[in-house]
């Protein structure tokens, strides 16, 4: 534990404001006092409590990052891209998980509003029943940045990808490679994400003369064995599904698992692509055709914004930003001929 | 922002210090003072500083976890394994990069003095240089706990698993299935875990009667294209290489890409295996076989030693916990017949 005031002055034999006030170089104290409690402080190596200065001045100098969660590849990535921005700037990153969970999120974003961080990057949980009153709220009283997964009606700036654009371009993909029974499999709850990749889904499905239809859209369970089991009663309850828009990476790798399971040969059974940031895509067996956000990117610019409503004083809540996704194309949605 | 004290001294016409000491419970303050102070506070929605407290008893809730990378399937397991025990604990947690930059984290090391948390949890940055004093001198003022990579010559907890085993049944499971030229490919720089691995990989050799040499080992760059260029170049010198321990997980992806670009066949031409927490390793092509730290459990376990040294005061300093590894077999190492 380093030196405190109180010691140093014990130590020195003064009041314990006085030493106070002396390091804050307050116009109270003579320079002579101020020049013997700064020496000593010196001496004996005294380190200012960080937060000591934020009573007044109310800055911690630490962000707030809050994620679904951290073992999927755009969460990692786009903390990197975070932390490059932050760790220049001299801020620290506190993470909050909140594995999907609406009420963890409430009670995250309560806590937040005591003063512990001096802004936020948020990409929010799945699931239902989610309390808007709380971002509003938080809102007022810190800069907040939505990045992937924003809150509709909140009065805060988006970083996003384009996500109608890359649904409507992967789907259109299946359907040029000879997919006439395509489904979009989401996790379950209402996320800004899956509604705009829906859309897209839905266009390219029209342009192919399909008609939307409810059997297209597949919700699947969040955790492990509920997705495998998700995915499994799919393809019991459609035999006749011969594409996957995956809209997230976990998914993609259940339907994998599955496929291998039951026979099915991907890509002339079943031809696969996913919204996924694997960088091993083109390891698996087939490779993965993936829609690649851009997370490290999404992470930066959302850090840069949150930074510039600190330190600029910027009024950034109009912001909407949109970084566009890449489409690969690899084995798993090749054209097939019998 | 949230009303300040100063905000309620004034709308109460009372001074600053008579609102704060009212809150803060004081004897100097009447009860009645007291009464319409808090009935103010609640009806403004007025929200302590969580770091008022701390000035004096020098308590934050915060928690540090210091890694070198959030993209990597054991640390962001890790940090799920911490983040269940500190939010059950109604702590904080804060993560510090290293990017595996020494001067990086000596200087995060340097900052955590300042009072910011109250403990750390750290695994260290490979490479060289490293200057232990910055170890020590922190240890005195906080409790620390290492997991998985340690730093030896420093007096704290650290929470392992079993290195010198796993490497040891790793490289015996090569030779059992017919390599006679196996490399043990470890990322630059000094790290506990590879000088235990090392040691692991040779009694398995001697055991077979192939004296080490250091030819069977392997330095591999640390960035993407540098570890790509480390790989090509390996298997260009040693052409008779057939068999891969992979000390990370991304030398094991290198080494699958190189493999396919020079048409090196796996399990055929070269058997390969790889420390690795990748949930999809049964997914690749073909399915790798990995040594399966447990990283969740690990950082779980990191954790409850941190708050057994925070909350019960316990000195866990010379606690040493092993948690064994597993080794799981897929088709990457298979006996091949020609």
């Amino acid at each position: 534990m380093s030196i405190s005031i109180k010691r140093m002055a014990q130590d020195l034999k003064l009041a314990v404001s006085t030493v106070s006030k002396a390091l804050r170089d307050s116009h109270e104290i003579s320079e002579e006092t101020k020049r013997m409690v700064l020496d000593y402080a010196r001496k004996v190596n005294y380190i200012p409590n960080p937060y000591a200065g934020s009573l007044t001045n109310r800055t911690t100098k630490n962000i707030a990052v809050v994620l679904p969660e951290v073992a999927d590849t755009f969460f990692s990535n786009a903390i990197n891209g975070i932390d490059s921005v932050a760790q220049a700037r001299g801020y620290h990153v506190m993470v909050y998980l909140t594995h999907e969970q609406h009420l963890r999120e409430m009670s995250i974003l309560r806590e937040l509003r005591s003063g512990r961080v001096d802004g936020v990057l948020i990409s929010v949980a799945a699931g239902d029943g989610r309390d808007i009153s709380v971002f509003n709220v938080l809102c007022d009283e810190l800069p907040l940045i939505f990045f992937d997964r924003v809150c509709e009606g909140v009065n805060a700036a988006q970083v996003l990808t384009d996500d109608f654009e890359s649904a409507y371009h992967a789907t259109r993909h299946l359907l040029l490679k000879g997919c006439s029974e395509p489904v979009l499999i989401a996790p379950a709850g209402e996320l800004s994400i899956i509604h705009s990749r829906k859309k897209g889904f839905a266009a390219a499905l029209a342009e192919h003369g399909i008609r939307w239809d409810e059997r297209f859209f597949y919700r699947c369970a969040d955790d492990q064995d509920g997705s495998l089991h998700s995915v499994t009663a799919l393809f019991e309850r459609h035999p006749r599904v011969d594409g996957v828009v995956a809209s997230v990476e976990k998914v993609a790798m259940q339907v994998y698992a599955v496929a291998r399971e039951r026979n099915i040969v991907i890509p002339r059974d079943l031809k696969v692509i996913a919204f996924s940031n694997l960088q091993i895509a083109s390891l698996l067996d087939p490779p993965l055709s993936t829609i690649e956000q851009p997370a490290f990117e999404m992470g930066r610019v959302a850090a840069t914004l949150l930074f510039d409503a600190l330190i600029k004083k910027r009024d950034v809540r109009n912001e909407r930003i949109i970084i566009p996704s890449v489409l690969r194309e690899r084995a798993s949605t090749a054209e097939t001929y019998i």
